[in-house]
């Protein structure tokens, strides 16, 4: 049996959003700038790519630009808040310690640009405590960056609260809703949010498409510059097909989301339930605030990397965390900002179902994650320490 | 009839590019970066996309960057050569004065970071002369940025003697090669190019993919931080799909460059004869150092905007001058560069042909254009002084 589990890494196209992406590449092939007709109907499948990516996180269209994935929204949203913000004078910034890179080596830029950046610690659960970004504030703070749900442990912030404190204090509020879009509700006003940041490819749309939502308001500054294309705010020629394929996905993962969600979180839980009976096993992050396809566990004394060749082998994809760290020797960032010592971080391995995955695939993973897991420790000298009483176990 | 003749602007998908597109759209949809098959399925594909890209550009696998187009990979290229030359010292940037907004607004940005550009002049002809690039070197110019062909007037620049002008003064050499690529010879290591940026939809490639080339020893700065891909030369997962597709478009484009270009260089020729018998008319750029497909003609007393529109009704699609610059209220730098007074680059058109165009095709554009061009002058209060005598014409 083959299981794809990896849908945090990247989502295979969803039916809907291949068939808008081969029509566009087949018919839509104009420059959206061009005036003749050609171009005009690309503009028009734009314009309405952007009406419906507005409707699906509740902002207006011309508070929608589209980039070429979450990486440059990211990087985007907050060089844009920060270049501002200097202008009155503000230079501190704030953000969780388990931001993504794409987020956290944007900071580290701006810190040598001279912003001065707070980490906020995150809890053991992985889920922030607003008390802690309230304290991190001081007069001139010029924006707080916390993502909406964590990429390797999938835990789901206060986005709402954060919001409103952010509001209180005149700061503005990013959110990388990178995993969030498409899974979880986004109203961008509702929220408080002031600037999101969303890539296609983690709910059924394109590589290469995704989108930065900033309020009206916020002036963002141009990463690329050239053409005077999306109001100014991102020169290059817009990337029709893979926009609108992205915008059919967004809709199409925003109509079933409820009923997505209870489908997937009932096959995670499944899967938690199978898993938490491994001995010496724990589950990463809040077991409910958490995305509904998310499973990371840590199995003392496995390596990570040979648990995801060894599923590999027996036709599971997983992984260790992101596929952004996959293969680099550091352990995870994001598990240790959640007080997991380096050992158990090099443990650890993310299961991600989407509503592609059956029960089936979910009674396969339960069978075969356990008895790979003891296949590993009979080979592993750690383990055998542990289990011959040498030493007591980090997880009880 | 309808004709597509604004493939300047953007090219359909070839039926390879589209067929390889689809491929991997179905099959190819893991994350690169991901230790699983199906990720290092999508690595493998990246990887021989690389090879093929390089190969068709004269480099190795190493120097290829992939980038979301060929505006970031302009941007890119100018501020990274910037940026280290700034470390020995060199903060001196050379260009020609009709190099694509992507370059003239990423220099101007750098203007305002310290950095002082020089733009050339170029001919009337359209080409530069190498002895104006000469002139314009100083003992900490860091940088020369020429396109390889002109986007507007298709005109094609000396490369490899800039190149080598260059190495002999051991200044960066970076070439804006989005609309040459594919359409002429490109060889980086013997044309003495250090950085040469295109863009995947100029060659029947997809939106959403470019390439950055440089050789190696240039340290190029990551506009995008995030993850490690690209060797840490530009974060966000890899657009695999349009990347490959990419890649089959430049090997077809290139196995077949010497039959296209004699093909429709042959069907512009014959557009130029039709034009030029229509009176007070130009082409604009030296006739035989031009694109293949490039037909920029200029015809007094018609507006530019009105011509377009009147043979978009006839079903012949074409551009005033770039489509970045489309609908824009200012005059067209490239045309101004090269001397035309204000009033005639109001009055220019681009048509621009490639392999899919037919000789039935080209007819149609002979005797179209014309006619429309008269019925244009007919309502043209600036025309009629002209043909009543009451002032001479610009173009005798």
């Amino acid at each position: 049996m083959r299981v794809y589990a990896d849908n945090a890494a990247t989502t295979p196209l969803s039916a809907r959003a291949l068939e808008v992406m081969d029509r566009c590449l087949r018919e839509v092939y104009g420059n959206p700038s061009s005036l003749h007709a050609v171009g005009q109907r690309a503009a028009d499948a734009l314009l309405e790519a952007r009406r419906v990516v507005a409707r699906c996180l509740g902002c207006v269209p011309a508070e929608v630009v589209f980039t070429s994935g979450g990486t440059e929204a990211n990087n985007q949203a907050l060089v844009s808040a920060a270049l501002g913000a200097r202008r009155a004078g503000k230079t501190h910034l704030v953000a969780t310690a388990f931001e993504h890179h794409a987020v956290l080596n944007t900071l580290r830029r701006l810190e040598g640009q001279g912003f001065e950046v707070t980490l906020v610690p995150v809890g053991a659960d992985g889920v922030l405590e607003v008390e802690s970004v309230e304290r991190a504030l001081r007069p001139d703070t010029a924006l707080v960056s916390v993502m909406y749900a964590n990429n390797e442990v999938g835990t789901v912030q206060p986005l709402a609260q954060i919001g409103t404190l952010c509001r209180a204090h005149d700061v503005l509020f990013h959110t990388d809703a990178v995993q969030a879009a498409g899974h979880l509700p986004i109203d961008l006003h509702a929220q408080g949010v002031d600037l999101l940041s969303l890539s296609g490819h983690k709910f059924g749309g394109p590589k290469g498409a995704g989108a930065l939502c900033a309020r009206r308001g916020v002036v963002l500054t141009s990463l690329l510059v050239g053409g005077p294309q999306e109001r100014g705010r991102r020169a290059g020629t817009e990337n029709l097909p893979a926009i609108a394929a992205m915008a059919a996905a967004l809709e199409e993962s925003c109509a079933h989301m409820d009923e997505d969600a209870r489908y997937v979180s009932a096959l995670r839980d499944r899967l938690v339930r199978a898993l938490g009976a491994v001995p010496h096993s724990r589950l990463n992050g809040d077991p409910v605030r958490r995305l509904p396809g998310n499973v990371s566990f840590t199995f003392e004394g496995v390596d990570s990397e040979r648990l995801i060749m060894a599923l590999d082998a027996r036709g599971v994809c997983a992984s260790a965390g992101s596929a952004c760290g996959a293969g680099s020797p550091e352990a995870s960032h994001v598990l240790l900002a959640m007080g997991l010592p380096q050992e158990l971080a090099y443990s650890t391995v993310r299961l991600s179902l989407s509503p592609n995955n059956t029960a089936e695939e979910v009674d396969y993973l339960c069978a075969i994650v356990p008895q790979v897991v003891s296949e590993l420790r009979r080979d592993s000298p750690a383990w055998r320490e542990v289990s011959a009483g040498a030493r007591d176990p980090l997880i009880p």
